[in-house]
């Protein structure tokens, strides 16, 4: 790793990948992009991004077509395309990763590390996990809402010293990160809200966190669902704090109805992340012998209607 | 009973009511309607029926706008009305049911019975069970594709007189028409397959039986919810035989794709019959204590689509 300015690659430049982009570019990394589908705008005029913090805007100091594109490999390869079973990240990624890149995770899901750190096996492999409201609004331009914390550790376990570099730069560059040694457990806390509610929300048609909860029965089912995955995360070797489901209830009783990420995604017709949400704690569920009747229930469920919207779209 | 000609009052001029009163005008019967929606054609030039048994087309006795209007109590009257919370069915037929009334149900759902037995105690009650295919295409046409056959008994248990002779006027007019004592287990049997799939077509947005059941873990659910319905009707006192699941499943393996009549009411902005078919089973579940968390969970998430798609029509 180089000690002077840091260089960072970013692949996956929406929304999220463009605000933490922003961000390290703030703490005086930089930072170039692949972007394929905005290459023309952004190239010209840089990234518009609209902030609590302030105008974020920035010129990225490359913009790639591809990650072939890439010929000096960065310090910090930032990865942060949805996760999806049809795309090899591995393969994505591996033309601009060198020797001593680190490779940083900005997904959501569980285990979603595991295919990365057997294709690229030498390398430091960073997972992080975004707090944060951010959307894209048009080409280049991205609207950022609130927060923006990241829970940040190396997979599968510890916190070594390109990690701990990377959670510096995004303190200079101006958001909260915490570094875990952890990370895995993180995951499995932030699983509890999200592979329960976000599909649901989608069998719902894209319902919002208040339909959910207040509907009869549904409050109840939110709890068995989460509890489900506090049961997985310990039998996984990760125990939760007793208090999780207790937590994410009460916690989104008191938000205004919100309609998650996975429920935009159904509504606007976009691909959903639900193997990497929830499909992969199913299987971590039969893996490790706990029953998950609701959470089966409620992924299976949300494939039958994925699997009609595709027929639909076929004409079928 | 009056021994020479049966009357029939026909309350829920739908398909389902429309198509039997026309079999029970065929088999002699003096048959009237209660039709308020479609009271004018209805009167002036009765049902057109199109049906693989011939044209079934008939002009009731009498077309009355309601119930009220009933100066005679019918020997039968045969309620076909979908069943919904909202709708106070025995309030309903109420007025025209005299001492020597039979009331026959015509409907879908588990435990529909209780609520007509406990404000009519008097009177016949005979509990049927349609499978059919009919479907209403217009102001007074009905198009009867496939099937027909009934299963009827007294409620709770028993044929009695009136039960017996309905179904030989059924029979008379050129349905199969199977009598049973025991039509609660007959209810149940039913409830296998359309206690599961009917919902789970909704939660897949119309799904088909194929898409349901070919979807990678769709057969496994499927079975799932079967067996927990089995569970239930066997701790309710109707223990069904061991190879109901396996039946059901195979059965619908080997139909073409087929689009459910909750799915179709679904899709067509229909209210459903989600508490007779699906809810009445979840409560007695409850109260037999058996757990049955795949069917909990179906049942919920269809009644927070439910409740989000009222959301929307109110402008939320």
């Amino acid at each position: 790793m180089s000690t002077d300015q840091p260089t960072v690659l970013i692949v996956g430049s929406g929304a999220i990948g463009s605000f933490y982009g922003a961000i390290l570019h703030r703490a005086g990394a930089s930072v170039s992009v692949v972007s394929r589908s905005d290459y023309d705008v952004v190239s010209e005029r840089g990234y518009r991004i609209s902030s609590p913090l302030g105008d974020l805007s920035f010129k990225p100091a490359q913009v790639l077509r591809s990650v072939d594109e890439c010929t000096t490999p960065p310090d910090f390869l930032v990865l942060s395309v949805k996760v999806f079973d049809d795309l090899d990240r591995a393969e994505l990624i591996r033309p601009a990763v060198g020797p001593n890149t680190a490779i940083v995770l900005i997904q959501n899901g569980i285990e979603i590390e595991p295919p990365i750190a057997a294709a690229l096996p030498s390398n430091p492999l960073v997972s992080a996990l975004a707090f944060i409201a951010v959307s894209r609004v048009g080409t280049g331009d991205v609207e950022h809402k609130a927060y923006g914390r990241l829970v940040l550790g190396d997979y599968p376990s510890g916190a070594g010293e390109a990690c701990k570099r990377f959670g510096d730069l995004l303190r200079a560059g101006g958001v909260n990160a915490t570094v875990t040694e952890q990370v895995v457990r993180e995951r499995w806390l932030k699983a509890v809200w999200n592979a329960p509610l976000n599909p649901l929300a989608v069998l719902g048609n894209g319902a919002d966190t208040q339909i959910m909860l207040e509907t009869e029965g549904g409050e109840a089912l939110a709890r068995a669902l989460m509890q489900e995955v506090c049961d997985v995360a310990a039998a996984a070797g990760h125990p939760l704090p007793p208090e999780s489901v207790e937590q994410n209830i009460s916690g989104t009783l008191k938000m205004p109805a919100y309609r998650n990420s996975m429920a935009l995604d159904w509504l606007n017709d976009r691909p959903l992340e639900l193997e990497a949400i929830l499909g992969n704690v199913v299987r971590e569920a039969q893996r490790v012998n706990v029953p998950v009747p609701h959470l089966q229930t409620v992924y299976t469920a949300t494939k039958i209607l994925l699997a009609d919207r595709e027929q639909r779209k076929r004409g079928g």
